[in-house]
């Protein structure tokens, strides 16, 4: 169906996605392949402003099943209006984030229904999936160290550990049901070596 | 599941929807019925945002399809913070367009695959279907005039007869397929009349 390879970058915050994006663009620039580097949500104009609804403090009472279709709708978008022509002209794609944020954040952080989630995501892709799937895996407490630096955590901040809990559990449990999609690795790591995992976490797929 | 009745009002543009609807609202009321009067899109306070952003100019780039998953969060967030609350405590709801509204517009107008709509719709409304919908049916050529008035059609406003005449087979197509949940009703007559079967065809579903 497509010439390129889809590759989706996946982690919680701190796990060092957007590094390590541009890292591997990098490497694959030099061996001139042509990349697109994007990202969800917002990846589109339209993208934008529903990001910027979604962020808004006034829309708070907006339920997580209506922000999953904001969501949807800005995938389907980015699907149709980046990825696809990208995939088809032989580029390859790399994304931060896709479906399997959606199903961490609002299905493992959220506690909304998967099935609900897999079911829209389905719809909203059109049923395109990845090549591959990078999962940085950082440890709760790593990511919320990266996060606040030195800092000791508030109360809510201290909420938000649960809930990183909660999304990384989401994401080993899908690394798990897809383990030929996912490549998990441990974003720990200094930068070098987590860029040297990915690049031969891929080796096949970019063969 | 629900106590209160849940009475769907759709048709093309000049139908006259809102006045039928209002005209019901008002026969209930003197009944002592508790009445919710409620539209879609625009129904809750991110429904009327994301009206807007429909609505704007500067998001002519946004497709078919993601303009689905729009109208889809604003109905599960109608639908969660309006709808179901009103009928659960017993009340009548009018709502003026719902899921048909996107499988005539959508579907028969723009031509979106209708399993892709119907799959989307069910996941917006979680299931829930009305008691009745009322089809306000109009000839094409009698809602164009009852917009234009005495003005003759522009070139644009022609295409736009075509695209009712899509909408309205959508319609038409949907009362023939649930001949039970369709109340087909001629808004050709008078006000008066028209109201009248709108009573009559509710008799069952309202005794």
């Amino acid at each position: 169906m497509t010439a390129g390879k889809f590759i989706v970058f996946e982690g919680i915050d701190g796990s060092g996605k957007t590094t390590q994006m541009k890292l591997l663009a990098q490497a694959l620039e030099k061996r001139a392949m042509p990349v697109l580097c994007t990202r969800e949500p917002g990846g589109t104009d339209i993208g934008t402003r529903l990001r910027e609804l979604l962020l808004d403090p006034t829309c708070r009472d907006i339920t997580h099943r209506t922000e999953a279709f904001l969501y949807a709708a800005d995938r389907a978008q980015h699907v149709t209006e980046k990825i696809m022509p990208a995939l088809r002209r032989g580029d390859t794609v790399l994304c931060d984030r896709f479906i399997y944020s959606t199903l961490a954040y609002q299905g493992g952080g959220r506690g909304l229904d998967r099935e609900f989630l897999a079911r829209l995501n389905d719809l909203a892709t059109g049923g395109l999936e990845p090549d591959a799937v990078i999962l940085l895996d950082l440890s709760v407490e790593e990511s919320i160290s990266r996060v606040l630096g030195d800092r000791f955590p508030d109360r809510l901040e201290a909420e938000k550990s649960d809930f990183f809990g909660q999304v990384r559990r989401g994401y080993l449990e899908q690394a798990a049901q897809w383990p030929r999609l996912f490549k998990v690795i441990q974003a720990g790591a200094v930068v070098e070596e987590v860029h040297r995992s990915v690049l031969v976490s891929l080796q096949q797929v970019l063969a």
